[in-house]
């Protein structure tokens, strides 16, 4: 199933994330403990739904950015263990959204919970977290944060709304993907980032810097995904490979197979894309396609590029443990792929 | 089709919501304004969904208390309309979930979002209007209203799932129905109602005071609502009667009649609402045992008395228009079943 993906650069050793995890140990527990604090509910349904996402081993990314750009900035207090919990709620929120939106079977290889509770529950239980999320926020009481996350919750579902707009066209440019990728991905880790700063009252420019941080390297982590998704293992990656295949989505590897491609292939893409003849077969024809044009290397040159963008955004700032884990997480995106 | 209702008592005129109407007529200008403005996008599937659910006629009460609940104690400026907007999105993003969740193919006499964009944009085009509302909310910069309405929208969601997971369950007892609506549909009258006072800076008593009106005005709808969809009229309800019959929802006439029925007709509600068994015949007999026991003067019975207890709690306040307004609001949503 895995394909090996000549990535041509980058011998260096994949560098991991556990100067983050270490950093934001303290916070990252009491996160935890107010994830299942704030999903409980009467309502027995509640905390099922929202426990087997929560329970399912995500990496909790967006909330350790939270914590440790607020750290970076020497903040003390609870607001950013608040805001991080919200951050990662919203991000349930959608997760859980999506899969009704793009009949997902799995996610981090177990069943989806509208497999198991139905498309109902998983809609009412995201709205919850959302709304849960809402009054975290509000218990911090920083408008600015607010009106930063409030704004992402917004451009977050008119990036999904986009995606479905395009889902299916294959005359969708590079740069009408990367709209639709910069709103549904890169806005959430984008504020994720910026409430760190501003809990913690730093400048102006230093809110600039973690919020381009947070936009680029949220760039880079969706294009390394849509990459996976075609030359990943599906173990590693916890999801089914092939499911953006399966699902007809446009994303960068098929933009850029498709438009390097010859009348014939375009043919392919549309049957397999757009009209749904997208069996094992297929799927196979579609990765050959993609090593034959170099589709998956160039993804990741262009994760890459987003790459250097985060760690420049970053640059200006004074050396902190905090920085240097954020710039390990740059590198920990891309590198997923090897 | 339409079933009159005996309703024993209550000859009088049904009162209107001219006067409230009338006094908030400037802000509600202002409010459609924001509502066409908001709900725009350059995402050009966005305003399509939100405006088919917004041109469709809805009354526009809960804006239309926001607005009067603040002008009620002298508040001077915009932040009324933004939040009375924020809660019509609110509304509006429960109505596209609700449908979704509830599979409807129609309601105020057109057919559902889904039924012509489908389900995913209804949910995506919901989370979109969820935001803008939030985004409202932080722009008026009142904490306090933000609490308010942010616990609304959990405990809507909660409200939500627990119809959900009472759905088709007869064994239902009055005062679990009680719980659901007060969560799904009482807790936005009341937020609604609450953050006039919040923003005009009033007394916490009158906080108190228009919070316990929304509460109770919001049961006392919707019981009557639920005893419309069985003795309504389809033109003039402006959705299908017969619906939470066909979907098998367990609304109070039904529980009523329910307990009040011999087995033999319980056991016919089970094959009806449990076990699917709706068709037209089903409908016609359903409303014959209702008749039989009393089960909708009783439920509109209940209603006035939540009504009742609405009056009760703005009865302190000073005389004012608004307050003969909010008063009228109640008398309106009772006698709408006459």
């Amino acid at each position: 199933m895995g394909v090996v993906i000549p990535l041509g650069e980058s011998k260096k050793e994949p560098a991991g994330i556990e100067k983050l995890i270490g950093l934001v140990a303290g916070g990252m527990e009491r996160v935890n403990e107010l994830i299942l604090a704030k999903a409980g509910s009467d309502v027995e349904m509640i905390p099922e739904v929202a426990n087997h996402l929560i329970s399912s081993g995500g990496k909790r990314l967006r909330p350790m950015i939270t914590l440790a750009a607020a750290e970076m900035f020497d903040y003390h207090g609870e607001g950013h263990v608040k805001l991080a919990t919200s951050v990662e709620f919203m991000h349930t929120a959608t997760l859980l959204h999506d899969d009704v939106v793009d009949e997902s079977d799995m996610r981090r290889s177990k069943p989806t919970a509208r497999m198991i509770w139905g498309n109902q529950a998983s809609v009412l239980v995201g709205d919850f977290l959302l709304g849960q999320a809402f009054r975290m926020m509000v218990e911090v009481g920083s408008l600015d944060a607010l009106e930063v996350l409030s704004a992402a919750a917004s451009v977050i579902a008119e990036g999904e709304v986009m995606q479905l707009a395009a889902a299916k066209n294959l005359e969708t440019t590079e740069d009408e993907y990367l709209a639709v990728i910069k709103a549904k991905t890169a806005a959430l880790f984008s504020a994720a980032a910026e409430v760190g700063p501003i809990i913690a009252g730093a400048a102006k420019s230093d809110r600039a810097a973690l919020r381009s941080y947070g936009l680029n390297l949220g760039l880079a982590f969706q294009l390394v995904d849509d990459a996976l998704d075609y030359g990943g293992n599906a173990k590693d990656l916890g999801k089914n490979t092939g499911d953006d295949f399966r699902e007809g989505k446009i994303t960068l590897p098929v933009v850029l197979a498709y438009r390097r491609g010859t009348d014939a292939e375009r043919a392919f893409w549309k049957s397999s894309l757009e009209n749904g003849e997208n069996d094992d077969t297929a799927l196979e024809n579609a990765r050959g396609l993609m090593l034959k044009y170099g589709a998956l290397p160039d993804t990741i040159q262009r994760a890459r590029h987003f790459g250097e963008i985060a760690r420049d955004a970053l640059a200006p700032l004074k050396p902190s443990p905090q920085k240097d884990a954020l710039l390990d997480v740059v590198e920990f995106c891309i590198s997923r792929i090897n």
